[in-house]
């Protein structure tokens, strides 16, 4: 509309100014220079009158983009309006501190029993809207994301934003495998274990993995009581001469380190999960990962946890139909907003890498997540020293594909041991209010606990704030004297 | 700064002005008012080419609106930089062109196989802005969203709105319910089976729906081979005297009809799935009801199928406890992202029917689909009375407490029978390039099939438009003569 009015107002404004400057030209009398002089004003008049007009519509476009944009995400998410009265520096401040927790105080509990991923936060935010997705209502009502696809519920482009990853990664041929996304790796890994199960078998196929291993395997296989698979311990004590199916996860959860498959017996099926296979975590070998079955997740990779998005990368098409299979009569697939936006989120961590002119220096993320992880190994590894009643693994240095460096592993979980005569490393721990879980849950002793290094930095610094004051063990009960 | 710009600008031009209207004023020579004139017309040429500045800086606004805002919601979900290229118009064929696909030919396929619930697209698309939500990257990292919270992985705002919604309609109690989420209905069935399911006894317990029942619930109770439940098939031709578990669908898929226990007997439990319980479909009663699990979903209330998110409301704190249990075990949670979108979406159905001021008459969601599933109903009975080769069930009227109008059932499914000799309606209706479910899987006859009543507006015409033109039956087959 201002277009519109702006021609035709311009036309009449130029139509006279063109008669008086004419006659000015002409050197006509002062009535006519006075006239020149009139339509001149009128002239500025009418443009400062648009200029006004314009000037408004700007602050409004601004005050538009403020709400509607960055700002309007908390909005929404809150369900509150606060772009209405509050002022930009109260909502930046809302920002800052929602994930910006205090230290917490020394006689509060610090829970490090799950690996939940807060540490991650702190980078997302640091991209401000490059990660940003916008999903209007009418998006993501149907089931099917591509009808002519095997794994039909899977968005494209969460696909090929895996693809992409992995190649610039190199961690995991993604070369003529299936897809199959997951909610979460924890959903795959079942529906791994379902579509790899012979389906007519007298007895359930035997599930095993080297202890220690990942903490909920066994109940995950045996919640069910199901006649196709069962958990049958450490794959390191099995000698069965019967089908089996070897959980690998490499680097292993919870010790951080490499693995391979070690029963090595015919029919046996392997399942790797590689969800800590990542730079920050692990140099990565060359060539890449080429595992019949190989499972991802962001949780681990990109720190989104909350989001319950895995992938699983299949070589046999009729195992990835059968994984299908299993999503589709557990869940029906899995959630578009969730392969939306993290098909955004490893677009973008594939950007910081790769269009270093756009991200400064220093926000590639893998980069930036191996030295913050190189920080946190380090100041754990001092409080251990400084404290005395504690062991942690000593890890071998490995040459990273990805980044060129060399370098010893720096686990997303510690596998701390207790020195000394602490039988109950975790009662121990939990005596001082720092929760973390027993050995005993991954087919190991007491004596060791697992840590999740990845916390917000404010809880991780006041854990090892907290290790390194350890410095005497509790002085032994009557009984036991 | 063009703000900073401007004043500084501005202000030198109005010193010059200043010093030349004076002289002006004071009657001075014909340089003086060659003078003026300059100085006018400097003021117009800076006026103008701060004009031409902003109107370019709202044009840059408005294309980052556009491109930012509604539209960015296709562009990232298509990955592709439409905006860099295209023209507006272009952009708005796209818009349109996406959830409005042509009238299917006559000679194509018409798949009502499964429910999808596309008919749903056009009003989402209609609210606009409403229901859009925007997420930044560093939200939803943790898998944590209430630690205080029985089930701690479900986000507050979606089980308030959850609250709110049924509160509004009056389908279903809430008050001293607990809520668990779930990816879809689909994973609560499952986590109400394994919360109720004995832990130790010495065989499964037996599951039961009385005939017609959901074709998938035999598969999905049985595709583990778990030795917790087992399925057992129609309740009505259940004899045992044993434990069971009666899954009450109500209204029932397939046939739409309302549906009460019908096995009554001791060490029973009840699952009812109340997806369908929404006054498009089916008039609310009154009291609310008040059962013991109660399980809902967005796909079949709003018609997000592909968000995957479903509620149960459940009575019992422990049975609720299991099934968070069952959630954690098999997924850790369920997608933050589906549970904001339909947290906003629930929220924006809520306000339809409470604000009418902001909303326009006929945009209130319940009231909208009602007309548009009314509308079907006529249009698919007059196809069928055109016919004259299949029948519809007649349905009985009732009161809907929440809309205080009376009518008759209108199912999100038909459930059609073929009338004469057609002993397989599915097969005739394949032949008709109409692709629907046998009433085999749904534990009845082959004479039924179960037709989807919501896929898009265009794919529905087209349908019943075949359905009225075929007037006979297909020739018997040498063989069968």
């Amino acid at each position: 509309m201002i277009f519109a009015l702006l021609k035709r107002k311009g036309k009449r404004n130029h139509d006279l100014l063109s008669v008086v400057s004419q006659s000015y030209l002409r050197g006509e009398d002062r009535g006519v220079k006075k006239a020149i002089l009139m339509a001149v004003e009128l002239r500025t008049m009418v443009l400062g009158h648009f200029l006004v007009i314009s000037l408004a519509l700007n602050a409004g476009l601004l005050y538009r983009n403020y709400c509607g944009g960055e700002h309007k995400s908390q909005n929404i998410f809150s369900f509150k309006s606060e772009c209405k009265n509050s002022s930009s520096a109260s909502t930046m401040a809302f920002l800052e501190t929602n994930f910006q927790p205090s230290k917490p105080a020394l006689s509060e509990v610090i829970d490090l029993d799950h690996g939940d991923p807060t540490m991650y936060e702190r980078y997302w935010q640091q991209t401000g809207d490059r990660t940003t997705v916008v999903i209007p209502g009418w998006k993501f009502i149907s089931y099917f994301s591509d009808v002519r696809s095997l794994c039909w519920f899977l968005e494209p482009e969460f696909a090929s934003s895996v693809v992409r990853l992995h190649k610039l990664v190199g961690n995991a041929a993604t070369d003529g495998r299936y897809i199959v996304v997951g909610t979460g790796s924890t959903q795959l890994f079942q529906a791994a274990l379902y579509a790899v199960s012979p389906p007519n078998a007298s007895e359930p196929i035997s599930v095993v993995s080297a202890a220690p291993f990942y903490s909920s395997y066994p109940q995950i296989t045996d919640f069910l009581r199901s006649g196709l698979y069962k958990w049958a311990g450490d794959a390191r004590k099995f000698k069965r001469d019967a089908p089996y199916i070897e959980l690998v996860t490499s680097p292993n959860n919870p010790d951080g380190l490499s693995r391979v498959a070690v029963v090595n017996r015919d029919r046996g099926v392997l399942v790797h999960d590689l969800a800590y296979y990542w730079p920050q975590y692990t140099p990565i070998s060359s060539p890449p990962a080429d595992h019949d079955i190989m499972l991802f997740t962001v949780s681990k990779s990109t720190g989104h946890a909350g989001t319950r998005l895995g992938w699983a990368l299949v070589k046999d098409k009729e195992t990835a139909r059968k994984m299908t299979e299993f999503i589709v009569l557990t869940s029906i697939g899995v959630s578009k907003e969730s392969q939306l936006r993290a098909a955004k989120i490893l677009q973008v961590i594939s950007d910081s890498h790769e269009q270093r002119g756009i991200f400064d220096e220093g926000e590639a993320f893998f980069e930036h997540k191996y030295h913050h992880m190189a920080r946190r190994w380090k100041q754990l590894r001092a409080a251990v020293e400084k404290s005395k009643l504690f062991r942690l693994p000593e890890f071998p240095h490995g040459k990273c594909e990805f980044s060129g460096r060399t370098f010893a592993l720096q686990p997303a979980f510690a596998w701390l041991k207790c020195e000394g005569d602490t039988e109950d490393c975790e009662a121990f721990l939990r005596g001082h209010k720092v929760l973390t879980r027993s050995g005993k849950h991954f087919g190991e002793s007491t004596r060791h606990v697992r840590i999740s290094m990845l916390p917000r930095d404010e809880v991780f610094d006041q854990f090892t704030e907290r290790l390194a004051s350890i410095t005497s063990l509790p002085l032994p009960s009557p009984s036991s004297t």
